[in-house]
């Protein structure tokens, strides 16, 4: 144990309880990972603060020793972004999981940071109210703010950026700001929700969110459309989405994907390259955009397209495509995931799901391709031996191919799981100049470079 | 003519065409003003570049000198935005006023900053597209992505900021970047759309934007709704909104503004508190939409709903609803404008109206009381003698009390019209240690304070 991390443990244990600070060798180990194929690193001192005040003195006393801090939710980030490779303090956010306000009136809530999803809208449904950014993990709320998250319903409703109305933030001098406020919209200086959400950790620690929540719709259908090829299935999204139908949700999922999931989920979905659908709305108008979409499809050559008429089917549905990482992750036990992420503009989403194709075969590797294809972004996902070397090269080629395809088009390296250490390499490519802004803005805020360093933005000189 | 101002003169005209540049006393009286009651303030020169290559070296000019830099669009803006109170040069972007490409099937389009909205919606129709946002002025697109402005349809489709994709922005080092790419969604990097739209010219200067556009609904139905009383025509809002009914417009008039309206436009109106609304959707859900509706206002005492059928009805029915402010200063000549401009969570918007209401008398002002009631945000219009010191006194003592009254229930200063020069003083109080983050962005990303310099946030150590 360092010098500077005992200074660090003993000034820490000034004022949080014993069992809110720690350094026992298993509770660094479980913060050392998330989801990914990303190696790992131990923080050196784990705390789980009860307070936004608590915050406030933890990244004050890691000010004063220069010490990172990297903010912690359940660690289901997809790009290393909890890992604490310059070791430091890992604030784990799990005793603040509060819902502090539901306004069902203005259609807000205000919850603490260490809320997942699921919770949220446990409580949210006493109200006719439902939380609409739903990723595949049940993340908490503070990750997902931290990296932008998205998931199946953004076609309709948005992505975490859109519901952020006001975060409670503690800077690197340890002093709290609120980035916005309650009302609908606002032109009152510069907008720092939409700063702060996505700038995973780098900014500053996220203490308390006010959301935007909906009412649970009036009428629900949800259905399966199969196809005979993936290439039917992405036209048919796309012709859906230029027709106008205000589709809720629609996601493709490869016939690799469907086999894996019918396994996990113990489902006996048809498995071929298929299209999951969700439409919300008033009975006739949702009816009407139902037998709209029929045609749609079947110009496409749909094989099938089934509903699902009851609340279990539909629940059921949906939890077999929010498994499926898990899916893959079950199915290859020993294997580590990897997921490519690009989202291009949707003219270019089937050649972009072609080509991804074409690269996964030309490399020998096996995965599944999915996603939520009508905002233009989908996942190939990969499940990796790390220990072979020559796969992850294959593997990180396949990504880099991925991801050149996608900034060619104007398209992003990531449209969900945020850039974290693995995205790192493609930011100068994607934002060129703008990334001098961006590191002008990080050195503005934390110039000690406290929070989460060397992710999303390298610290000038080093090599990551 | 001083000695910087003949330097910066000669320097511009070295890579201007002469009637690119001017110091001719009428234009730059022409760009002394905006729309509103603020004083006036001449530019030293104005220019009117016609590319970013150009914008680009007008900026390297004025940094070397130190001189302001004030982008300048139509001078629709309602908080002294565009006008030169420390002197400098106006950019005029009108010749920069083109639609450089239409995506069609990405919904997207490509413009020069100096288009105007009623321009770039008669491109769009060609295609069966519109952009949504619509202040009550024919503003430009880099102006309302400047102020991110926004009007009578962002209840249903959101304010600027969510229509920006990409914007090309010259920096105060004249270096070119984007801020965003086409692709629908994206987690990669800060968000840098979100922070240049609002921050009205202070970071940058907006040469080109990537705007979102939308198809023209199948079908559109617009109605005026009568009430007794301003307060059951707010109540019939709240209780639409909070039913989930996806209104795409409903706006308030208030029975002063509905003469105004009619003296104007040349309608006859029922000249009483009035809801303008519009249901945008398939006919089977907007029917069921619009019934819903019907019953809700009359459960609001509403004394008629007129539904507008035909499209010229209609387009006559929102043409009077924009040119209200111009009714106004038609009605009113030799007087100015002040318009407030708070924003309200939802549950408190009948309590602020009334609140204005109550103060407007109190004062024995006179003056109309409207706006985009969807979104919590209204507007209390004043035609002021700008010359009588105790009327200007008393409707800055008004908006003080609004704003007060609007801050205190976590709604901003500001909805739409932007901080300018006319909502600096509520800064601090809105947005406390935040607006400290804000002055640091500003001195990161523009030193030298060339940049529309002494808007939205204060020099440190000046006053103004």
């Amino acid at each position: 144990m360092s010098l500077t991390v005992n200074h660090v443990f003993n000034d820490l244990k000034a004022f949080l309880k014993d069992h809110q600070v720690t350094m026992n060798k298993t509770m660094r180990v479980q913060h050392s990972h998330d989801e990914s194929y990303h190696k790992t690193s131990l923080p050196d001192v784990v705390v789980f603060p009860n307070s936004a005040d608590e915050v406030s003195k933890i990244v004050k006393v890691a000010s004063e020793h220069h010490t990172p801090i990297i903010p912690y939710g359940l660690g289901t980030s997809l790009e290393g972004h909890v890992i604490p490779y310059d070791h430091g303090i890992t604030i784990d956010f799990s005793k603040m999981n509060k819902v502090l306000e539901v306004r069902e009136k203005d259609f807000l809530v205000r919850v603490q940071p260490g809320i997942t999803r699921s919770q949220l809208n446990k409580e949210l449904k006493k109200y006719g109210l439902f939380f609409s950014v739903d990723p595949g993990a049940d993340a908490t709320l503070g990750g997902m703010a931290a990296t932008n998250a998205s998931g199946t319903t953004s076609v309709k409703y948005g992505v975490m950026r859109d519901q952020v109305h006001d975060l409670e933030v503690i800077l690197s001098d340890g002093q709290m700001i609120h980035t916005g406020n309650l009302a609908q919209k606002s032109s009152s200086g510069y907008h720092l929700n939409s700063l702060f959400v996505g700038s995973e950790g780098t900014l500053g620690c996220i203490t308390e969110l006010t959301l935007k929540v909906y009412g649970i719709p009036e009428h629900i259908v949800a259905a399966r459309a199969s196809f005979t090829s993936i290439d039917d299935a992405v036209e048919a999204v796309v012709s859906i989405l230029q027709a106008g139908v205000p589709i809720a949700r629609v996601e493709l999922v490869d016939e690799p994907s469907m086999k894996q999931a019918n396994l996990f989920s113990d489902t006996n979905y048809k498995e071929k390259p298929t299209l999951f659908l969700e439409f919300h709305g008033n009975e006739p108008g949702l009816n009407h955009d139902v037998e709209f979409t029929k045609e749609i499809v079947a110009d496409h050559l749909c094989e099938e397209i089934y509903f699902e008429e009851d609340n279990a089917a539909r629940n059921r549905l949906w939890e077999a495509r929010h498994n499926l990482a898990y899916a893959y992750i079950h199915g290859n036990p020993g294997k580590k995931l990897m997921v490519t992420d690009v989202c291009v503009p949707i003219s270019e989403l089937a050649g972009a799901i072609k080509h991804a194709r074409e690269k996964v075969n030309e490399l020998d590797l096996h995965g599944g391709i999915l996603g939520h294809v009508g905002d233009g972004n989908y996942h190939v996902l990969l499940m990796l031996n790390t220990n072979d070397a020559e796969e992850v090269k294959k593997a990180e080629q396949l990504n880099q191919q991925i991801v050149d395809y996608a900034l060619q088009r104007d398209g992003t390296c990531t449209g969900e799981h945020g850039v974290g250490i693995g995205k790192m390499k493609y930011q100068q490519k994607e934002h060129g100049q703008a990334l001098q802004v961006m590191e002008n803005i990080k050195s503005a805020l934390d110039s000690k470079r406290i929070f989460n360093p060397n992710k999303l933005i390298h610290q000038k000189g080093r090599s990551v």
